[in-house]
């Protein structure tokens, strides 16, 4: 595969530029029976797309999805689902200044050295604007992993350097950040004023929590759950890190400290994040990500062009100046993606198997 | 495919149980023209193999591998590789204390609930002992990434609480720790002595370089080279986090900080760990991994049974207090895996592209 | 893969259904910098597309494609590149008459056991109308082998009970049928003429021929260039043989007679029709598929519908009375996406391979 | 994937040449609780075997397979399942007289031009030796299979010039040829020792069965039933040419002549060989396959070598001299494991598909 198809059994492929005409994508093997329309979509398209407060991007795009195919009388087909956004607000601005040189920490250098050609405007095929693709597939797995009695739910845990706990799934969707307390907003909110104002810009954590897995699902010992969800979100575009349960937290804990002990009540802890030996327990999935801080700042930097020679970059435009800020339904998506491709990779293999020993859940 | 096979074009697929008679693996997509003896599998072989100091399980296993096929005469035909290593010490101990119960943080609960039926006998398929097989299959992409000019090194960057900054590789192979510093090897030692006395284990962390990368490796917008790089190495066992370069470190940091500024003698920094839009930069490639404490330690634990009765486990047996201090060579396969897979993705639609911007290295 | 999607490096996916608002693909995998515009693609769309006379069906379709996506200024960029043809002569007549039963020899029974659900207009995603993709696809790998020196054609070599040589390549363009000897057009007609009176239809037999390709396409022992050409041109709807060079011939032909001995000056024969152990051996690949006659006829049929009751089927409706004319161009793009794909596969692996040993052309 | 691999979710990598020291396999997707052992995967092993009569090679090979993982108490497990055969009479005869030049129609040319290197010794990688493995993983799958009620059975349709109608299955073991007409068999033994006595080799065509495949088995529109069966059955050394059901004899069939219709007690014909739309339709799955003539034969023969001077060949040594009589079961191998795999991957996403249409059998 050519890199841009994601999964084994429910695949999601794209295409599509930041600046191009379109973006599109085909998902291939969702089961047919499921009721699906633009609007099951449209929510969590609405949920990533930019212009919604003064802390995202100010370009205007209504990301409104079309169905292409695959859904017959408002029902699955069980054949492939064609997907298309028209990009409306490509605006018409001079990229003549950064064609031939490199933004620092961005993708512009290495495109260079792999196509030798590529499509400057707003990034082209770097832009974080392709994963629109990735909220609009991901949706039609979480409406069939509901029907499985299987939740994905994200919110931000830590904007740059204040760590958010959890207080309440009620108020994630309640404000701009997915901020899980609403007492964290307003100093949210001044933070990235101020940020905006220092001409710069700081990274995020994301957390991500699947409730109703079942156990079972993940096929070491390379296909582990865990290990495709790493993949999966460090994919998108920013992340530089991904941890599964305690994480990197792990690292100083002692095993009589780790381990989640099993009673017939259930888990005593879930220090596994879910997943054992590669394999879902039944207990909550949680992974957490780290996003890098946007490189589109104004503030000038270092860079070189083409040819080799000094330069200094300012990059203007409509930019997020905290990208983790989007980025809940975007990871929320690629959690979702992996899921549903190990429910069904789990059902082919498996359909036979009857335990009785019950699932526990976590006390 | 199924789970245990790893790769686009170089890939690697292996079987093979704790104690079931061997563990094999086929190694398809080595280019030609290699010299490749089992000496060059046996070196890390030996690097991971247990019992080489008190401060890992003592099961002897020579882990002596044997060249099925894809070699002739000493050099690779291009046709798959096949790798036999026979289970020596597989003791015949008795298992059934274990055949009925879940040990806590052990792939026992998931596999009964995935497989219904289980090989209990040291954990099966979940054992790291199927690692054997990713370093053997790994040391034949290093061999090969040599020619290529790229070097693939590990070392153990934190031991439970205790952080070792990196000081020299000329220490790495010289302590059964692959510490960086041998003035931190004693601190080590002390620290995994009383661990032993405690009964109980620790966590670690490893740190992987890849110098002579060349820019343009990895395949957006999901195969991206540290996507990859995270799905490889969190399916080794007992990882539970995976970082590029600075990480989770850089949700914190802002954008003036964090982006690696380019001069036309190199770039300035190196936060992204070699990695920009999914794609080698020239950079070295750093990652990092966290491990979990070994879950088999002779503290007791509470648990279940198959029939869902409360039990107290003890895991008895020879085991490694911290699977940390074996996981370099492993963590290096992956990285070597998934290096060698992209350089041969990279060339099949890269084989035109010439650019003549300079390749940056980092100052 | 959930199978839409088309080859290891060089991808296709496609979605679409007959009757839906439009067909979508997208390809992976191309290499950068090949110019490349929608005429490039309209050539052999207008060569496959319907209505061009009377001997196919009346349907109106301009098959006008867009490139959403994958080529800037005029190049390809190596990122995937989307494309979109809508339908326009969807004719909105009442399909309640087959809804609820099953066409012979149509696949309106298997889909209905296998989906469940299907949108039964025109055949929905089981109509030929879904190959105008494949040909769109095709048409690109066309265009990238053409810089290899690789060039695909077919032609009709039988329609139903008429032979017909090949006599020249000049002929094949100027008639409907692709009939590579002018003087069996009119015969070709007159067949087809009665056959629309006699309310009744029939199979044909294509040939294709790729001249150029180098030695060493096609990866065994699984993936071998002829088992990946018949993988391919199976696909293709109604078709129901396909043989590489003497193919079926092969059953009588003594090993003296079949084997294609080697001379300085070249091969002697081409019974292997290019390829040997699965590679190709810089000879002509040659390759000859059936199909079958057209399902949908006026001619009343025997059926049953979806609750097992005996049922007279008519096929009304617009259709080919032989797929077989239409299908030459479906079957080159074919060949083309096999050829493509394993020209980036065979790079991959042997970039390295350098031999002195003379390239054997055909005598 | 690297050629190496066949299937998507039962899987079957192998390795090994024709007189290295083994062949290896590894099976993956299998699903667990299985019951298997060595004897299962023998008996087809043994019907494949060489000199088990005077009209194949005289080469004595047990093919002893000894199985690695994967099986635990007799019962699969869902992990992996290694195979190992070793090779025990690989005669350490002189290969220097063909290691530098090309035997005509053998892959000699060809993998010399694509790797650059190659194992000459029998073939190497080439050879028919690796089918071994094919046929122990099919008798793996067709095990499975059975408990599915799905049993495929294949028989020689023609030797050479003598067609061979079928008569009955109870025939086709009790002789060399599996001939299922037992008053052909002195014709045919007649006609092979005359070939041998003119030094010479003849091609041959089998006849491939499934019944009891339950209707829906087969993922359009790339990977149709029918697709993946003519890439298996291709894949087999010697195959020119595959057929579905009536094959290239629909070329010349009309449209109310092949199409199979349907009444409630079932269907009135198989042209269709049991596949729809790339979907099986109940029906019995029938395909046809056609093998050249051994190349290997004493006769000799014009060709080349390394340097491009002109040599005359002779194969001497063991061979058969019509591959044709031992392929039947390699041919029931490779259709086992394409419905194996389609078994799968049906049961993945159309888990919930409840049709009350009957399914019909052949009248």
């Amino acid at each position: 595969m050519s890199g841009n198809t994601f999964g084994t059994l429910f695949t999601v492929t794209t295409a599509g530029e930041s600046h191009g005409p379109a973006l599109v994508a085909i998902v291939d093997g969702c089961p047919p029976g499921l009721p699906l329309t633009t609007a099951d979509l449209q929510y969590d398209l609405d949920r990533r797309k930019p212009g919604t407060s003064r802390h995202t991007t100010q370009r205007q795009e209504p990301d409104e999805v079309e169905i292409l195919s695959g859904v017959f009388e408002g029902i699955t087909t069980g054949t492939p689902i064609g997907l298309l956004i028209r990009n409306t607000d490509q605006k018409s601005k001079d990229y003549s200044a950064i064609k031939d040189l490199f933004r620092p920490a961005h993708a512009d250098y290495t495109y260079h050295h792999k196509y030798g050609v590529r499509d400057y405007r707003g990034g082209g095929r770097s832009s974080a604007r392709e994963t629109a693709m990735r909220v609009a597939a991901g949706a039609i797995a979480k409406k069939y992993l509901a029907t499985q009695g299987i939740r994905i739910r994200g919110y931000m845990s830590q904007l740059g350097p204040i760590e958010i706990p959890f207080k309440t799934w009620d108020s994630v969707e309640q404000n701009a950040f997915f901020c899980p307390d609403p007492d964290k907003v307003p100093e949210l909110e001044a933070y990235m004023d101020q940020l905006r104002r220092d001409q710069d810009s700081v990274g995020a954590r994301i957390t991500l929590v699947a409730d109703g897995v079942p156990p079972g699902l993940g096929e070491p010992i390379f296909d582990r759950l865990d290990a495709e969800l790493a993949y999966a979100l460090m994919s998108v575009n920013a992340v530089k890190g991904v941890e599964i349960g305690a994480g990197f937290a792990s690292i100083a804990q002692r095993g009589t400290e780790h381990r989640d002990e099993l009673t017939p009540e259930g888990f005593l802890s879930n220090n596994a994040g879910g997943v054992l030996g590669g394999i879902s327990s039944g207990q909550p999935v949680v992974a957490h990500l780290a996003l890098k801080p946007t490189s589109s700042i104004t503030t000038p930097g270092r860079s070189i062009d083409v040819a080799g020679n000094p330069v200094d970059v300012i990059t203007k435009g409509r930019h997020d100046p905290c990208v983790g800020i989007r980025a809940t339904p975007i990871a929320e998506a690629m959690m979702a993606l992996v899921l549903m491709d190990h429910v069904l990779r789990h059902r082919a293999q498996n359909a036979d198997v009857r335990v009785t020993t019950p699932i526990l859940g976590q006390l």
